[in-house]
């Protein structure tokens, strides 16, 4: 009844990448909100490089115990081979939002 | 002295919204500071079927203490009947930074 | 080797400011990925008055043990007297892409 909530954050290479895997969390009881962000760079090393990529961020509201099928679904659908997946948890929040977060990521009957 | 700092997240529906709660919020000493993101597109299930509707993201600085009240006036001026609320706890940070925090949201004497 | 992983915010006056804080994070392995996110508004309170300012966030991914050296690179970098710098904990995520933020941020040999 009072399952964790988490904020889950991921990031796609695109807008249509960032909404095809929001709908797709939403239409699976994954999540109960996806926000996708306005478009940010992301600056990181690779093959010892710093690097600089256009993403788009997700921030995904869903309970501590779908994350694991959550986590399972975005590799399945993400395109990159490692993406960032990462979850801060909700410690306050408005009793009758995080409710609906509980009810909307129940599986169906 | 060491009240537990938060950062909280809520999403208005348009920009003059956003900005109207955030100055409320610094107003009223029930935030320290207000982010107003850019525009984002949240996707969520109502009644049935996937929708996405354009939203104004806020990320609010407060203490935990202050959180009830924060909580009350967001729902007082939100034009949501169930408005996202929701808080993530800030374990490090720069202490002058948090010691702001903590002055800023004190009410006044 | 199971180091927790942080999400580190921060907020710089303009991009460009706020693309070489990160570069500069990335390079000396203080960060594994910097999100440098659109621009935002910041509301808060200066001298008496409501301000709004233009800053661009700043979403750090890093260990916590390299917070305090994190911390001490922004701050010698960062234009403000006393800037935003607050950091939320990951308590879950994609054990693939939390090793590698704890590798990306382990010091050269």
């Amino acid at each position: 009844m009072t399952a964790p909530v988490l904020l889950v954050l991921t990031n796609l290479p695109d807008a249509d990448s960032a909404h095809a895997l929001a709908a797709h969390l939403i239409e699976a009881r994954l999540a109960a909100c996806v926000n996708v962000l306005a478009p940010a760079s992301s600056v990181y090393r690779w093959e010892g490089a710093i690097e600089t990529a256009t993403e788009v961020p997700l921030l995904i509201k869903t309970t501590a115990g779908r994350y694991d099928a959550l986590e399972a679904a975005i590799r399945a659908q993400h395109p990159y081979e490692l993406p960032e997946i990462v979850a801060v948890p909700v410690t306050h929040g408005l009793p009758g939002y995080l409710d609906w977060v509980r009810t909307e990521t129940t599986p169906d009957a």
